[in-house]
């Protein structure tokens, strides 16, 4: 039967993240998911908001609704999401997705036929190579440093591609695996290499208002009116998964192909939970929530910082993250992270192994550890746990 | 910039849907959209749901979940959905959906690679051609007559084809746009058919609860435990599409491509609307929100069909559609229905012509009238509007 399915389900998977992420053991202390804190979610303040939608929305909030989205809550991000930096988006530029998980599905769609070159910063996100591996492109990483994207590599890369690159993917802020934050000047030189060689970057602001030390350097978007910046967001991170809401602002002449394919893969999303969203966006909660959740994640990511240096000083390294949820460790040559996992869910703890985010099966000896689920009593614990694991590995 | 859209995004487009179904003036009487009537969400009821849910289960209704969907929805899904045939359905085979339109994105990215043979009954749902075209395929229309899908036509072109079918789409009750029943026959030979060329049934369960006049015949599902047969089903129709639920049936090999596929599209469905709609379900108010949807649906189908006798009986055939929300009908040759559509509009009444539903530019004279959102006492005043199109359009 194996041959009636398509060509493009033949990538080589892994169980990984279902093995380490999903632990159900509850004496499991996991640094693995990059999950919002259950216990950080505004469950009154949504209660409040879906009292007044439902009293002034009526029966709608249950109807389809524009395949584009809902649009107050496509207004609400215009006008306030990049407000900080002095922008304003036109509504006209903007689709609200499920998630940016189907921002990403809809923009390989959009371009990539197969065999089409894809950059993706490596490290680089699992759901953006999980989305895109499936629309069969060439998927090429390009390494990151401390601060990033390395742009040299970058142009190097370009250059010896035997046809150009059609998107590049980056998350500018607080990346996910790597917690690195792109520089302002490499910023408006991925723009400058982006329009020189003619491809879309993808920026995605998934962590991007989670800044937990200073402010959030301008996002590509507000630094260029660029033909080739595609913006994708998400309210996953700062209000709910759950409610499954992100969006794409991207040049107009790319809003119609987009809205057809957002048609065809699931006509609209939820109209309850884009009302819902927008009521609690323009009632000012967000605001405030968002003033909450920096609070609490940077006494986490301090915490573990903290623990990092007791247990791990001499063991691995890591990036200081200036917000989002991750740190990602880099051990010696000789470690296998993905060994390592298993010995930490034997030790009651768990992480996911970083050569999950590698394209070029590069990264066997990194981890990345997250702080964003755990509970705050539980990161020394669960540090010492770790500690025991790779002694265990030394074994 | 064309050039880096990729291949699959060069489809003939059609603005037919948008211009008709979302006729913006309050003075248009539609029976364009087959959208569920506004005026029967069950408000009341979700309330208490939504009460009841957020006290049991807190703050994890707005957390991600599972990606192949929340375990007590599946778990309803199997054990009560197919009930009344006498059918269980192991919670392992079932995958919940934005809606059935992304059931239809997963199986065409599960199956179809470019130039594969998909084979659809014709007249037939517009998502599903909106779906799977991208993929690019080769879709061929099989021709219905008044009991749906023609069982020799199906065998003599897949003997003509170069290469088997893989996937055909049928919609055995109540079918959308023709309004069609599957006889039990047909049913039992249809599964024959798959079996012995192997390739798989889509059979899209939508209207299958709406049955008007007598019980809705068995789910192909429920009348064999075939390897070939996959089934989706929606809540759209029957409780809220604003909550975009729906489901897939899948022979437990699909389940994991299944998965990893949706992942890749949006990681998981929405925690919320999953719960919300459990609740609704168990608490048994769907049940009786069906028995007053078959009430009032059935007399706007008796209005309409009493109407239309009035009104069109010399000018057109129509079908006796015996649940679901459409009449298809079938002008002489020489009305063009598109033409019928656009003098319609200035007349301030609307639909869709039935071109659209077809894949082979068959159809120019056929339209889709439908009766579930129009209000009961603007039938006769909307079917008079469209006399006048008809009379305009003979001068």
């Amino acid at each position: 039967m194996e041959e009636l399915l398509s060509k493009r389900t033949r990538y080589p998977t892994s169980d990984a993240m279902s093995k380490f992420v999903l632990a159900q053991d509850p004496e499991v202390i996991s640094f693995a998911g990059g999950l919002p804190d259950n216990n950080l979610f505004p469950i009154e303040e949504i209660k409040l908001c879906q009292e007044e939608m439902l009293e002034k929305e009526g029966k709608i909030v249950f109807q389809y609704s524009s395949s584009i989205g809902d649009i107050n809550l496509r207004g609400w991000i215009g006008e306030e999401f990049f407000i900080k930096w002095g922008k304003k988006v036109p509504v006209e530029n903007i689709i609200i997705t499920e998630g940016s998980q189907q921002a990403l599905d809809l923009i390989g769609k959009l371009f990539l036929d197969p065999d089409d070159y894809a950059l993706i910063e490596s490290p680089g996100y699992l759901g953006t190579i999980q989305a895109w591996r499936i629309f069969q492109p060439k998927l090429v990483g390009i390494s990151q440093d401390e601060n990033g994207i390395n742009l040299e590599e970058l142009e190097e890369i370009i250059k010896e591609l035997p046809s150009p690159p059609k998107v590049l993917y980056v998350v500018p802020d607080f990346s996910n695996p790597a917690g690195t934050c792109l520089p302002l000047e490499r910023r408006k030189r991925l723009i400058e290499i982006a329009e020189r060689y003619k491809f879309y970057i993808v920026e995605d602001l998934a962590y991007s208002l989670l800044a937990y030390d200073k402010d959030t350097l301008p996002p590509l978007l507000t630094l260029k009116d660029s033909e080739y910046i595609i913006t994708i967001g998400s309210f996953s991170k700062i209000l709910s998964p759950g409610l499954r809401t992100g969006f794409i602002i991207a040049p107009k002449k790319l809003i119609r192909p987009l809205r057809l394919l957002k048609e065809a893969s699931d006509l609209c999303c939820g109209t309850y939970a884009q009302k819902l969203i927008y009521y609690f966006c323009k009632n000012g909660f967000l605001k405030n929530h968002l003033e909450k959740l920096r609070k609490i994640y940077k006494e986490k990511r301090d915490k573990l910082r903290e623990a990092l240096e007791n247990y791990f000083l001499n063991k691995a390294t890591w990036n200081n993250p200036e917000g989002g949820f991750f740190f990602f460790l880099v051990f010696p040559e000789d470690i296998n992270c993905y060994d390592l996992a298993e010995k930490a869910l034997e030790n009651k703890t768990s992480f996911v192994p970083g050569e999950e985010f590698f394209v070029n099966g590069k990264g066997k000896n990194t981890a990345r550890i997250s702080f964003s689920q755990i509970n705050l009593e539980d990161i020394f614990e669960g540090v010492k746990r770790l500690l025991r694991a790779w002694e265990d590995l030394q074994k």
